[in-house]
């Protein structure tokens, strides 16, 4: 599905989209929970106030919204939850249109993974099912790099301006070098080629992940994405052992405890970026990660 | 004079740093009058209040400052005033830079076309001068081109921690493709070839416009940049009149009414930017210029 030029706006990736969108259409913002701190942080620099959306196995609590859980915006990541890697039921796509049609409330889709789904096609985008009220946003930060500073956002007409207008008046325009490139890679057929390719790349990762980390370490979530969350059982070490563990075996993951709004006696848990290792690199630093797990 | 790397923080082009500046560090800002409309509105759109610093054939009354004109900044285009075109006389580079120390206020020096001066050696930065209370700005806008959104700021230390925070809660960092790019061509010296070469080209379109527009169309201001601001006569034809004209011939030209802070009785003007038309178009474009000005 094609969306209508008319309702593009180019920006410099997700975080410039997220600002945009705050500072022009946005006081009070419900962000998943747990979810990335960094995004939390850029909505309250950018003058937004975070309330927190508790997610479970089916995504994030739509359902919460407007009683429990009372914003004028959501932003969810529904192709792959960010951390816990579950893909928002359609149950819950329902209640948040529902929501937004019945108050005027603003949904941010961020489409994070949203191309990298491994065991079935990508789920459609929330916003072709409520244009009105859904603000889709992609980047190329997966799938070029994230050194590419390239997102776009498809937005309800009403938004279109305000939001052109602020990113004018933020830094003009987005650079006029990569967006040719990138439209030339896409008219090519060598992005999708690219992607297709990276698919495969990541999805043999994950298998190999999810061989490697088995039983009680088992990675939760779908097939899909550049991360895994492994939980920890509590009668194992914790976030912060695990980290020093790993730290010692020259390993980098992160921990799950930041990723919650507010801290306290959460599930423990380690998110696996597996990613980022080169190719020749990753079995060894997957066999580091499962004497460091125990 | 090399800046201390400590003091650099990159933008995505000269909107964004001002953009940046005002949200991190500045109320009312001062800006010259005439000025470019468009940033005294990013100003705006940024939270800042906007005050009128007349500008005089010294360049900016920087000796208002503190007394009929208020404000906490002030930006200023030192090496070629924009639109006018005169450097700031060193009576008034001495002034500025007095006021903010005795007041704390703050400078941000546009380098707008400071690589472009064609009469004797570029006026040193400002920054150099007052390290601790100017802010410099350079871009590639005029070097390599507006469609590389790449810009510099040196910063007083004070402000380094705030304003790259603001840059990350913004949109994450510049692009890593283009400053690469950018930092090879600079390496290279292929980009001081290129500015050379670009400044010969441009030194001798000044030269031929200031051959063919003499008299009481003579331009004002110094040999330097991309841009000439024609004064048009009281008794002649007027900025509408002669943008009338200039369509219909095919010119783009810039009237100088737009750039006062308020509308009103204001000497009329042309503003001439020579640096757009293609090598081979650009002597018909300045006759087509000389017999719309008659």
């Amino acid at each position: 599905v094609l969306a209508d030029p008319e309702a593009v706006v180019v920006t410099s990736g997700y975080v410039q989209a997220l600002a945009l969108l705050v500072r022009t259409a946005a006081d009070t913002v419900a962000m998943e929970d747990p979810g990335l701190p960094f995004h939390r942080e850029v909505v309250r620099r950018n003058g937004g106030r975070v309330v927190a959306l508790p997610t479970d196995g089916l995504g994030a609590r739509t359902d919460l919204l407007g009683r429990r859980v009372r914003a004028d915006a959501v932003v969810v990541t529904p192709a792959h939850q960010y951390p816990a890697g579950v893909t928002l039921h359609p149950a819950r796509r329902q209640a948040l249109t529902a929501w937004a049609r019945r108050t005027g409330g603003l949904v941010v889709e961020d489409d994070y993974d949203g191309e990298f789904r491994y065991d079935r096609q990508p789920v459609g985008a929330l916003q072709g099912t409520a244009p009105d009220h859904v603000v889709y946003v992609g980047t190329a930060a997966k799938t070029v790099g994230p050194a590419l500073r390239l997102g776009w956002m498809v937005l309800p007409p009403r938004l279109v301006g305000p939001v052109a207008e602020a990113k004018l008046h933020s830094d003009y325009h987005t650079g006029v070098i990569e967006q040719l490139a990138l439209a030339e890679l896409i008219a090519s057929h060598g992005y999708d080629r690219h992607v297709r390719a990276a698919r495969l790349r990541y999805r043999r990762r994950r298998d190999l992940l999810v061989s490697r980390l088995t039983g009680r370490h088992a990675p939760s979530g779908v097939a899909a994405g550049l991360h895994a969350l492994v939980r920890l059982p509590p009668d194992g070490p914790d976030e912060a052992g695990i980290l020093a563990r790993a730290a010692g075996a020259g390993l980098a993951v992160d921990a799950l405890g930041p990723h919650w709004h507010t801290p306290g006696d959460h599930p423990q848990g380690l998110i696996v970026g597996y990613g980022t290792p080169g190719e020749g690199a990753y079995p060894a630093a997957l066999e580091a990660l499962v004497r460091v797990l125990g």
